[in-house]
């Protein structure tokens, strides 16, 4: 199909389809002649995953060519969740060493809940550095906290490994490891801000006078 | 104090500093003389806490102008983090509409779990859109991995609201559900990137001769 019949598919303006060919983010089309190129079903599916990972996971250009990079590379599965959680801490908070108490209190709570991590995790610097930067403001999170916030982590995780195993063929679930992990942090984002709205009304109700909720 | 020295408490060299001034993220110091400008801890506090949503919340200097306005604007704390989402929200995932399946699955989703929230509350949008980029991929969450993350984003804004009343006055309050709200984002992604690293194992455990990790 022509690269116009393929931006329609693909759900994006003929100028992003032809950035994302330049940025080498998806592959190039079948040179028919000079002014001609084809693309197919692979190459809508492809803008589409950039896409994804670009508007909804806010990864930058550098981001998604390097978590692309892990699909793209053949990784085995074992180590494609590794892979891309490296892909996505280069250059973000994984990029700053956090600081050896918070990294400390980060390992004491995984041993607490027995999780077999390895010291090269990325996501013990990512979580420590949201510990520093809670200290900034003066507020160090208590043990109740952390847990709560290892358990919900095991309980998404455990969803996670469990809908890669609807998927049959190996692609597909590297797949949808590099995506969900990118994505999962999207839904669990947002999901998070309806939950503290449920629990706000109860611990800080609206004064009557400032209401500005209907009765209804 | 003068800026070197307040740079140095809060973490930042001088032309950052100077930065965060000029794009009116901290209040302007008392100036003394003509070439002498004197800041005090309150100076050192904001520059702390702008660098943390920055640097580790990963927001834009525009995205962080518009959560702090959202502080310094005094707005009561029964709409603080709705304000917080919103300025989230804008320019985020939250700025494009996502699909009215998606919006409705989302819906179904937080009546099921009893959530009171409004139709204006900007996570909808942006865990809707998670599940819009999901399905690019041709994957469409089954109704138990949309209830174990709904199940661990309720665990967590507990946990988030437990924290509020453990601060005394109404500013630290604010602050805290500001920065958290952001910072809240980035520790749960770093705890499920560990959480993940343990279930995989189990789930693909790695062929004896590519196995990259020593016995022991």
């Amino acid at each position: 199909m022509k690269i116009s019949e393929a931006s329609v598919q693909a759900g994006v303006s003929i100028p992003t389809f032809k950035y994302y060919l330049r940025e080498g983010l998806v592959q190039p089309g079948e040179r028919l002649s000079t002014n001609q190129t084809a693309y197919d079903d692979t190459h809508v599916q492809r803008v589409r995953l950039v896409r994804a990972l670009i508007e909804t996971g806010g990864l930058s250009i550098a981001a998604a060519k390097r978590v692309l990079a892990t699909l793209d590379s053949g990784t085995p599965l074992a180590y494609t969740f590794e892979a891309a959680q490296h892909a996505l801490a280069v250059g973000g908070a994984g990029a700053v060493a956090a600081q050896p108490d918070s990294l400390a209190r980060i390992g004491a709570l995984t041993a607490s809940h027995a999780w077999a991590v390895t010291p090269e995790n990325p996501g013990a610097n990512v979580a420590a550095r949201a510990l520093d930067a809670l200290a900034a403001i003066g507020f160090t999170p208590s043990d109740e906290y952390l847990d709560a916030y290892a358990s919900a982590a095991s309980t998404i995780a455990h969803a996670d490994l469990t809908a890669l195993t609807t998927r049959s063929r190996p692609e597909l679930i590297a797949e949808l490891m590099v995506v969900g992990t990118v994505l999962g942090d999207a839904l669990i984002a947002g999901l998070r801000r309806l939950a503290q709205e449920n629990a706000t009304a109860d611990l800080f109700p609206a004064d009557a006078g400032t209401d500005r909720k209907d009765a209804s």
